[in-house]
């Protein structure tokens, strides 16, 4: 399970050797700790002429906290560069960029964040500033491959409206909580957000189930929440006895068995939710995957239907159930566990995949019909994550999936926790219907 | 430019040497040759029960002099499966894709073919069926990546409606103008197309205009084109004279010597067209591109200014100008020209993927708009494509791009052409607002 490569690159003689052959440098990426502040240094902030979002966000994180300067200087180390995109009306008006990155291109620190601030082209006034604002996608892409060194680069959309809801994505974005996230596209509907009481416990008050909460990465969402203040219920199957019992108390929760692909399993848990003194739940994590890999032509029966039930079925038998008998609570979340794999295909995986692709189907189409009732859908896209189960791969393909990405290091389980954990944030209230790897900016893709 | 590995491969040593060491395996790939049959074999169509597609897709088949069979035998070759997928609606019923494909996944000639048809997600009746019809995307992406030796993978969503405008589809993709494209999703609206009076010269009374046609693509464009059926007129800036003359000539078409970025050259474009005798153009391919490449730290303005303004700029700019003049006849084609870089992000390349992603933009932003003109608006997106400029990258980046997608090869600069003739065709009618792909689904993405 342990990174020996990475361990080795970021020792004193191995920086040496990685320098004098070339060799992948994978960075100590800087990950939140409590108490950490949101940004590790000034926060360099820049704007197209007649943007609307430079104001509104100034004041957002200066009230957050975090140093935000407006003007550059060369001798400067940033923790961020945020640029307001807004403005940009058409494909000539895309020079601001340059303008605005060329000078800091290596004013970042290690672990630096650039986010580009747009209006989803969707949202656009008509096709000369759509294009303009699709084109960032090209441009924070390539800037998350080109800066090293750990640095993040997102392309954010928020709605005319959503100016306000913009601060738990910033604040996630900022922090060593994104420190795997990068080369992602999120879009912030319109509408308020209402801002946590502590934004070092937003989860205060709230009930979370978290599925496959016995290990690895199922582990690690249970920790986070519990950490970020909900009361957490860790579900896995009955034969996880003694590691979800672990789970569950170190989260200060409750241990829940249940096989949820039985017949009766999402009644029984609808039941259990209902009997509860909260009255249903708040934040659903839908994380029990499990892969059953073969080719096509030597797949039998059985590892399809696995695979298809625990990772997609299951899924969609709770949420039908929970929110028929109305036990997701106003202000609810709910989250998907994706993958690359079922973004990209992967050979071997083709029951995965679908699965996996179909857990992207369910947020889109599902997040439109949820939104009347304040309820949000979302999903995480896991790349190469470092657990027991990729501890397992062949050492070639386990190294690839490590070094192929923006990061040159697999990820932790808790950078998909702390992923989950922003959806789940009150803060997060008009973001549904997102799907973000969390990836490292993994070069697989579609 | 040649690929000598592939070559070495497909020798009769070489092919003893790939075997015993595991080396990639590039296949050589069927491509289409004037009077080829479509399909090189008999076609296996499957359904799940209640589809809609497998009906008239079988009668369009067999009317195009396609063999197709309903019931399949391991004995035989087949050179394509297909399955209406469009019956499944629920994650439960994928399991037919299974029964499908399971026991003739090793039963495709080389360069086979696999086409699922479904509906698209936004066009189901609820979130069961559009995350059932999502899931889709997963598998043919994993059989892709799974099934080797030239074989290609897509998924069709055809709107209901939609039926009998499939056929133009059917017949790209079964044949070997599709030889490089791979792993697409891609999508036909509802609506008749009308099907041209000669499927080999399908672009016959057609105009149509090329950029960047003196070398490379642009020129294969062109001759693409002038084998379908149409008059073609090759334009490039001045410099290209000789080279540019050639290609006119060889396509028995105009040239046309212009700077599109000049100010006043899309007015001159305009007032050229508007004089000839056709009254307008047909068909207009923005292929004109160049790549100017440093990291944001090293590039100037220049470099930033002129690829924004020859990719994007200039494409939009001659748009605006022909649409407002009405000189984009009805059943009018604009095809744009991507990039895998403007969809995944490059390294050394914010300029040219900020253009390539705006390509994408500026086709996803008009295809409404000229919906009512029975004007259709698409993009291919190359990716790696054995070119001049390809052939000047440093060995390692060349190679790789070369291996890491399905094929093991670079695609030719005909795999791209052939795919702009299928968008332009007549009977490619309620196709509007698509990306493909032309890339031997490159492992890069997105």
């Amino acid at each position: 399970m342990a990174d020996r490569y990475a361990n080795f690159a970021n020792s004193g003689l191995g920086r040496t050797v990685v320098k004098r052959l070339g060799l992948p440098d994978p960075p100590r990426l800087r990950r939140y700790r409590p108490g950490d502040t949101i940004a590790a240094g000034p926060v360099l902030l820049g704007a197209a002429p007649g943007g609307r979002l430079a104001e509104p966000v100034a004041k957002l994180l200066e009230n957050a906290g975090v140093g935000v300067v407006e003007t550059g200087s060369a001798d400067t180390r940033y923790a961020a560069l945020i640029f307001d995109a807004t403005g940009i009306t058409d494909s000539a008006g895309l020079r601001a960029l340059f303008d605005f990155f060329h000078p800091y291109a290596r004013s970042l620190s290690v672990s630096g964040r650039v986010i580009v601030l747009g209006t989803a082209p969707e949202a656009t006034a008509g096709p000369k500033e759509a294009t303009a604002q699709r084109s960032l996608e090209g441009l924070t892409r390539s800037i998350g491959k080109e800066f090293g060194r750990g640095v993040t680069s997102q392309l954010v959309y928020i709605a005319p409206g959503g100016e306000q809801s913009a601060e738990s994505t910033l604040r996630f974005l900022l922090s060593g909580r994104s420190a795997y996230v990068s080369g992602q596209v999120i879009r912030i509907g319109a509408g308020d957000a209402p801002a946590p009481a502590d934004w070092e416990k937003p989860l205060a008050g709230k009930l979370a189930l978290v599925t496959g909460a016995a290990r690895g990465i199922g582990a690690s969402i249970a920790a986070i929440l519990a950490r970020d203040g909900a009361e957490v219920i860790a579900l896995d199957v009955p034969g996880a006895g003694d590691a979800l019992a672990d789970v569950a108390n170190r989260a200060k929760g409750r241990a829940l068995q249940l096989d949820l692909t039985a017949d009766d399993a999402p009644a029984r848990l609808a039941g259990y939710l209902a009997a509860g003194a909260h009255g249903g739940i708040d934040i659903v994590v839908h994380n029990a995957g499990i892969t059953r890999d073969k080719t096509v032509a030597k797949m039998d029966e059985s590892r399809w239907d696995s695979v298809i039930g625990v990772n997609l079925t299951a899924p969609e038998r709770v949420n039908d159930i929970l929110l028929e008998q109305g036990l997701i609570r106003s202000g609810g979340r709910i989250v998907g566990v994706a993958s690359i794999a079922g973004i990209a295909g992967n050979r071997g995986q083709t029951n995965y995949a679908t699965s996996k692709a179909g857990v992207i189907g369910l947020v889109q189409s599902t997040a439109p019909l949820l939104a009347g009732r304040q309820i949000t859908i979302n999903a995480v896209a896991p790349g190469f994550i470092e657990t027991a189960m990729t501890a397992k791969m062949p050492l070639g393909l386990r190294e690839a999936g490590r070094r192929l990405n923006s990061m040159s290091q697999g990820g932790l389980p808790v950078d998909v926790a702390e992923t989950i954990a922003w959806f789940a944030s009150p803060g997060s209230a008009t973001i549904t219907g997102n799907v973000v790897r969390v990836c490292g900016q993994s070069l697989l893709g579609a």
